[in-house]
């Protein structure tokens, strides 16, 4: 037996990867692709929409298939791992996650903007009630200081969260940045704690290293980093950069690499590279949604929309206040003239 | 003025990039690129063949156009930056550096294995007595403990050298191994260390990062990470997030993002992702050169290729062995049937 410290990593390829693929995936490809991680020794696979679920939506994206479907074609495959399903408050219910339930999840992640994890109270306590491994997930946690995320973190653990995650969802952070709000929270809390990078800054692998380092046992991928934009955290070379770093994951590398090679990358609408634009959001910290507002403002103020996006960060401004970017852009252009 | 610390980048686009095109840049091209790396405020250009000054052969690859013309194209449109060539003590020769000289070549890196920087000690001195700047390159640095980069980075200071580089040119290095090399260096010399990454590992950006935080103050990239396999640095992210850390490039982030996606992304052959084949050279520690000779050896004895990559770096083969490859693969056969 090894006494190499053990990180448990969470793939979310069938999850987040799904926005990449605008939600197209179908039985098979699920079933494939959960399969082949399944063999590959992966401890928890993610199934849902992108947006958790119930996602499936005009909003959000129309799923190819129904969760039930998609849930069912994991689970038939899944002979270790946890299948995992992703509810977010507001969008998933109750009723969601006992049809998840039905169709054989384990653990369900329960996310929350990183100021509002109080409106997961509900669904964590039924969660454990239904006997289901419970983690609490605070998206965009680049928005505010450590203390505070500390004190969302906190909040969840105290509904009976068996696990609390920080997750860039901007990829917004530095190493630094993830350190001090990794080592915060793991200081605060006794359950563990999670990360979750995006790679638009190029520092997904290099940010979930430092939050392993801050003491972070659980870490999110995916396979060939497929994701909305700049995508996520690689997993099969998050796996062999942590076979180097002498960790272990009980994940064989050689099968997790070929899932990604031979399963994953062949369904992949578009290489996973990082372009400007989602390099802009990661640089600006703002939301995905904002960026078309942004080059609409832009153009009509003469802008670089740049420019806007990182005024945006500046002001932290939050999802539902799109309709302020043409006045911040106004702003902006006034000041120019100035 | 800001006291921010200042950082110079090495955009080597027109050097190590083309080795992703096979070497293939248009006058045109490379003038049009070097214009807009100049206009971003870029402090040096690097342009060369892959293999540096005199690589255009069958063995490394023809160029489109002669050295000559490569360097007059670059010349003719660079007003502030320094345009650097790459020269290979075996490959390219006094005579190429002066036709480099008379193209307008302001700086030469002078790259050698890391166990031979004596072979350079001629081509710093001319370099050094022709005026031009000079660099000592030391590559595949992951090969040898910081003892051993340390010596060899002192014969090129010894030569004359202004600046030292250490180069991950495999990109096997993990950031805990920049840091213990460039701090080894950065503490035995008294030039400026500098530091180029390759992506095989996913963790270019974050390991140009540690040479920085352990002292090194010249970083090399491409942009959008052009090079061979899984590419370098992308320079355009590199210097986002030195801006976000504080640090003084003197480039205009929007102006090299623009440069990326505007001139440089629409001639790349494949975008720049890290599939598996490059993840294993990294991974392994070995040469480029070695991948084919590991996948015919493998199917010829049943084995999986990456094991033989492994046994290889574990052996520290260096280029040129290539013929023993099949010996490890037979001995590696053995050991499984027995």
């Amino acid at each position: 037996m090894s006494n190499a410290k053990h990180i448990h990593l969470v793939d979310t390829t069938l999850r987040d990867g799904s926005h990449a693929i605008s939600h197209q995936y179908t039985a098979e490809q699920i079933a494939t692709i959960a399969a082949g991680l399944d063999q590959a020794g992966v401890e928890f696979i993610e199934v849902s929409h992108g947006d958790g679920l119930a996602g499936s939506s005009i909003n959000y994206g129309r799923s190819a298939i129904s969760e039930e479907e998609m849930l069912k074609a994991a689970s038939s495959v899944i002979k270790n791992a946890t299948l995992t399903v992703l509810l977010i408050p507001g969008i998933g219910t109750q009723e969601d996650l006992e049809m998840a339930i039905n169709c054989g999840a384990k653990a369900v992640r329960v996310a929350t903007h990183v100021t509002e994890a109080d409106i997961s109270q509900q669904h964590i306590a039924m969660a454990k009630k239904m006997g289901l491994k419970a983690i609490g997930f605070l998206m965009l946690s680049h928005m505010v200081e450590p203390d505070k995320v500390v004190e969302q973190a906190k909040l969840f653990e105290s509904y009976g969260a068996d696990v609390v995650y920080v997750a860039d969802s901007a990829g917004a952070m530095l190493p630094e940045d993830v350190k001090a709000r990794i080592s915060a929270v793991v200081d605060a809390v006794n359950v563990p704690v999670g990360f979750h990078a995006h790679n638009n800054l190029t520092l997904a692998t290099a940010n979930s290293l430092a939050a392993i380092e801050a003491g972070a046992t659980y870490i999110d991928g995916t396979c060939r980093g497929l994701g909305a934009g700049a995508g996520n955290c690689q997993i099969e070379a998050l796996v062999g950069v942590l076979d180097k770093k002498g960790y272990h994951t009980g994940i064989d590398l050689y099968k997790i690499m070929d899932v990604a090679e031979d399963l994953v990358e062949p369904i992949m609408h578009r290489p996973q590279v990082v372009r400007n634009a989602p390099f802009m959001l990661g640089y600006a910290g703002v939301y995905g949604s904002f960026l078309l507002h942004a080059y609409r403002a832009a153009e009509k103020f003469n802008l670089d929309p740049r420019d806007i996006l990182v005024e945006l960060g500046k002001r932290k401004m939050v999802g539902g206040q799109e309709d302020m970017i043409i006045d911040v852009a106004y702003q902006l252009s006034k000041k120019r003239g100035a």
